[in-house]
């Protein structure tokens, strides 16, 4: 796994550093909204939607330069749903990455805020492409049929038990639409042909659901270290999972089947779409 | 002012049917979420923002048709502006419009949830201009050096008494963003030239402060029916405004003031600006 955990470091440094230039040029804004927001972005995630942006286009041809402000964007976009995600009207977390929440840091109020002004930062720094349809894709993948319903349809599911249908059109929403948008707006900015843009929207699909299965085998089996945060967070609020609804070792071959299969969709890049083939493995195998 | 009504009236009829369309082309969205969202997108607002980017649009030579999607998204985004600051970590307001706050009928989350929808599919229907541009303008209306800015200063100034200087801050980035913003937004899709995109800034500047000043004035003056809500809750807040620092005569001296200067700011536009002059006069002579 080394050299993926390579190759995600070196996209993560060139993300924070775009990141950085963002907050610099923002210098009218107040500096008590800007904190939380930094707080909650620059908080050691993996930055792995910035990577499948990063790579998507490198895969195709393209270079970070173009594609770094759909890649700065999917991270802001990624970070404003946690804060809002961890409220204390949705899932009430005072953990995140081994750190209290936002608003346990700085207040609801202000955890809304920085949520809302990461989100709405996002739409500029992604226009940055100067691509009216790259915002468009970042858009839908967050919106109604993305991130956000998602995230409604999950309310609307705690306490009760889900088919393995309804949990996949779930995660399907709730994470895998900015994975697999992450996946598109890098090999559309990096000059993808229909075909690859094809392949590359399957392997975002299905690495987008080998991510949340693994997600859930974690929130299970993890460390607590590892992933800063409690686990066993899903079952304490009711929510249907795969390992529940499956059992893990059944969680685990479907998850595998996923990895596969997104590899399969590589066929037509040959040896440069090795490093995409390994970030479909460590998907499922990191242990955070 | 019953010519600038009947304005008003048509492009926020024309507003809402493109509102609609966009509505019945996310038929993936969960309807949960739809609900909440249409519940406080079509209350009965004045849909001001989508008249001054309509009319800026035909001030300038433009058409309703390619400007409707900038008008739509700065309404979405005025939306979610209004039930994230009604939630009860921010002004905990009960009614809006007349009505039940958004929080109040569909609970906290969910209101959450709407607003962030809100907001992510303006994003979504602006890009439909296909011009990155809008986008940018937009962000930057609604972002951290414009409306969400705004509330941030607006919270750490409660129980705080404000300089005249500071309450001009707060509402230029507060409502005075989006209201230029629009303004801009219709200029640039009608094809504005520079000089013709310079006069419009002037007078969206001009016309936002005045519209605040207007609005601090009705919540001391106005009935409680033409409102909606509360009058006298920002005294209740403890907010500063234009007639507790200046008196009620110096703050509408001062509104008049900023009217008289928007319309000079149209003088290039001869016989065809006498829509937004009565505009100008609108904002301050409204009784909501």
């Amino acid at each position: 796994m080394n050299g993926i955990e390579d190759f995600l470091l070196e996209k993560a440094r060139k993300t924070e550093q775009a990141l950085e230039g963002y907050f610099a040029s923002w210098n009218g804004a107040p500096a008590e909204l800007a904190e939380p927001m930094r707080y909650s972005l620059f908080a050691g995630g993996k930055r792995l939607r910035p990577g499948l942006v990063l790579g998507a286009a490198m895969l195709v041809g393209g270079d970070d330069e173009s594609a770094l402000p759909a890649a700065c964007a999917m991270e802001m976009i990624h970070t404003y749903s946690l804060i809002h995600d961890d409220l204390p009207s949705m899932d009430d977390d005072d953990l995140r990455r081994g750190r209290p929440t936002c608003h346990k840091a700085y207040g609801e109020a202000m955890a809304i805020l920085a949520g809302d002004a990461l989100l709405t930062m996002a739409f500029d720094v992604a226009a940055q492409t100067g691509d009216a349809a790259i915002v468009r894709e970042i858009a839908h993948a967050a919106g109604v049929e993305g991130m956000v319903g998602g995230q409604v349809i999950d309310l609307m599911s705690e306490d009760k038990p889900l088919t393995v249908d309804a949990l996949r059109r779930l995660h399907s929403y709730k994470t895998g639409a900015l994975i697999r948008g992450s996946v598109r707006c890098g090999a559309m900015l990096g000059g993808a042909n229909a075909e690859q843009l094809a392949a590359l929207t399957a392997y975002g699909e299905r690495i987008g659901l080998a991510f949340q299965i693994a997600d859930d085998i974690l929130n299970v089996t993890g460390a607590e270290a590892d992933m800063g945060k409690p686990v066993g967070s899903d079952e304490a609020h009711h929510k249907s999972t795969y390992p529940a609804l499956l059992g893990l070792e059944e969680a685990r071959r479907l998850a595998g089947e996923q990895v596969a299969s997104a590899i399969v969709a590589l066929d037509g890049f040959g040896a440069e779409g090795e490093t995409f083939r390994d970030l479909a493995r460590y998907v499922v195998e990191r242990r955070k």
